[in-house]
């Protein structure tokens, strides 16, 4: 069997391990990733590295000494995930220990399975390479799921240690770099018509709660001219926000949630609240997005005689990745004969946090349609067998 | 005491009988409502009027004999209400009982409660009146509340007996005409500077669920041009079918739900599934207007390549009131010295059920602000001394 096809075996067999049946989910300390993790630990043991887990949870496979060049994503997943974001990763630079065999390299090489990327256990993502580079809040460990169970307890019950994962952050010096395999999760390598590409960039994030304050009435009784209908206010931004992130070139602005209360057929909605996730490579642009959306808020709900709350709740800055890593990369895809494409994150990845530590690269492999976080997530085998041939050969070129 | 103010002091002891300390909230077949209506009954009993219960609970007082002009309104009332939806008929109709004290007339006289109006607890208004007028679903004794208690159990607890609902149901000759006071629930009265309204139309109505159902996505990746985002669509919607109702006159168009599926801040929502009330006392008026706003739907779904779900979930007719009835309660407008002002009611009452049975007119009293469904409901004591003048007078000039 070729090593893309083995990939791909045990991306279908990690899909197995749920915690539900009928779709994947596999959240932070559950018995699912439990079962995961020792399942990838098996495989990398297999490829001749040592094998440990640190205090949040991350397995590591190590072979080889001094500073460490590091191959790896995450084996946590979202609801009803698709099989490759993350896995893809994992299992790719497996598959790239085992091509490299016994050959021998001038640095470590370890694989990396990070125990939670996605966040969505605890509301917050990158548990596990905040861990790796010290970057961990341990403010983070007294909070609780949706079962109210602690984080330090559910770290407790996986088999990790949630007393040792400050002590268990690494130093810079230890490692080379750090490069991860992951699927592309959107459209561009399909419609370029390419297999693989490399990141330049992690996209720059802010996430916004917006609440319109109007006033419930009965919807029967309350002329038009009269109300001050928050869902109306809501309705009236969301459409500018979207012809406004249109008009600007490779901006998003998503409004994934929305609530009203109280919420009946028959009561103009008094409130409502919704968040605003919005991306940009260009930390200017993303700003001057925030502030055009915050001040068309404020127009429309004066206007409207509403009250408007606008926080924010998050904000991440673009992170260019190594450009001697992707240059490295450039090289690998090229010896290949395949096309060469540099392409932007619009998703955040553990490489964010990985960069306080050590340099970062980042290869994609096209997925079909662009769909992520979704069951019919899908790549080819001849996609991600070129993949594995550029990790090589960059592998192969920092020796 | 004045009979007005003894009207309000009732309805203040009402508020505090509820299913919940702190709001008020008095549904179907509870406990609540059985206090509540053992208290009114023993006031009914004062008022020198034979009491008894129907099959679903409505309390009746009769006294004299022959057709009965039934005048009255509901004692349930909807989650954390005001206190006059619904009491202040009752309480007014006993007043005006106890006014005319054991004044001959040449009709029987009848005091009615309705036990169900809001349709709170089984979701299905007009229980209380649907069963008066014959018109009650017997299929609806099997739907469940949200504790998953049938209707036909809830009803026996009660003290009622849901076997008895079809027979108890009255004769169309047993009743001379209908006729209830009420708060208007809107600004009309209040805007006009008048104490009291004559009811000319009950309001149609059109209850729709749209979902529009697109494709969800990463919020990072997918870029603005690829998406199909069903929350964007129907918040475009909303803003359309606000303007649609401002443009046309005393139309009323609410969005009172919407729910979004996934609904996760970094998902471009699939799916946006949404609630549209629609009232107008024309109903050519309104159909068009619906009409218009399924090819708006129609034309936004087909725009971005999203599906379409429209479903009529409830239609009512417009229902004009007895012309005869409103003349002689403009006559005692009149004779109160009061400016005589002429509304529709953009809410449904039990006279649209009663309609079925006898001519029906309605009295509305100016409301605070036209504020209704709410705990700060207010009506001043000057103006139901006004109304009862009225209903008294009203009475007396169809002996």
């Amino acid at each position: 069997m070729s090593s893309a096809a083995q990939v791909l075996e045990r991306c279908d067999a990690l899909a197995a391990i749920s915690e539900e049946t009928g779709r994947l989910v596999r959240r932070f300390a559950t018995p699912a990733l439990r079962e995961a993790v020792d399942t990838v630990g098996g495989w990398v043991r297999d490829a001749g590295l040592a094998v440990r887990e640190d205090g949040v949870g991350n397995l590591i496979g190590r072979r080889g000494e001094g500073p460490a060049l590091v191959l790896g994503s995450h084996l946590d997943t979202v609801i009803d995930a698709g099989r490759y974001d993350g896995p893809l990763g994992v299992l790719g630079a497996i598959a790239v220990a085992e091509r490299l065999g016994e050959r021998e390299l001038p640095f470590a090489l370890e694989v990396v399975a990070f125990a939670d990327e996605e966040g969505v256990r605890y509301s917050t993502a990158f548990l596990g390479s905040s861990a790796m580079a010290g970057s961990f809040d341990t403010t983070q460990l007294g909070s609780t799921d949706a079962q109210g169970i602690a984080m330090a307890e559910a770290i407790r019950a996986y088999g990790g240690d949630p007393d040792a994962i400050v002590s268990a952050a690494r130093a810079p010096g230890d490692l080379l770099a750090y490069c991860e395999l992951h699927i592309e999760q959107g459209p561009v390598l399909e419609r370029a018509g390419v297999p693989v590409g490399i990141v330049t960039t992690i996209t720059g994030q802010n996430q916004v709660d917006l609440v319109f304050r109007g006033e419930a009435g009965h919807a029967g009784t309350m002329p038009m001219q009269r109300r001050h209908d928050a869902l109306a206010a809501a309705a009236e931004w969301i459409v500018g926000a979207e012809a406004l992130a249109r008009g600007r070139e490779d901006l998003v602005a998503t409004v994934g949630r929305i609530r009203v209360e109280p919420g009946a057929r028959n009561v103009i909605p008094g409130s409502a609240a919704l968040s605003l996730d919005l991306r940009h490579t260009d930390d200017a642009t993303r700003r001057a997005a925030v502030d055009d959306l915050r001040s068309q808020a404020e127009r429309i709900a004066a206007a409207r005689d509403i009250a408007l709350e606008w926080t924010l709740v998050g904000e991440t800055e673009a992170l260019p990745l190594d450009p001697d890593l992707a240059g490295r990369l450039e090289e690998a895809v090229r010896a290949t004969g395949t096309p060469v494409a540099r392409l932007a994150s619009g998703a955040g990845h553990d490489g964010v946090a990985m960069s306080a530590l050590a340099p970062v690269a980042m290869l994609f492999v096209r997925c079909e349609g662009g769909i992520s976080h979704n069951p019919a997530e899908a790549v080819a085998e001849a996609d991600v067998a070129v993949a594995l041939d550029v990790l090589e050969r960059f592998v192969v070129s920092l020796a």
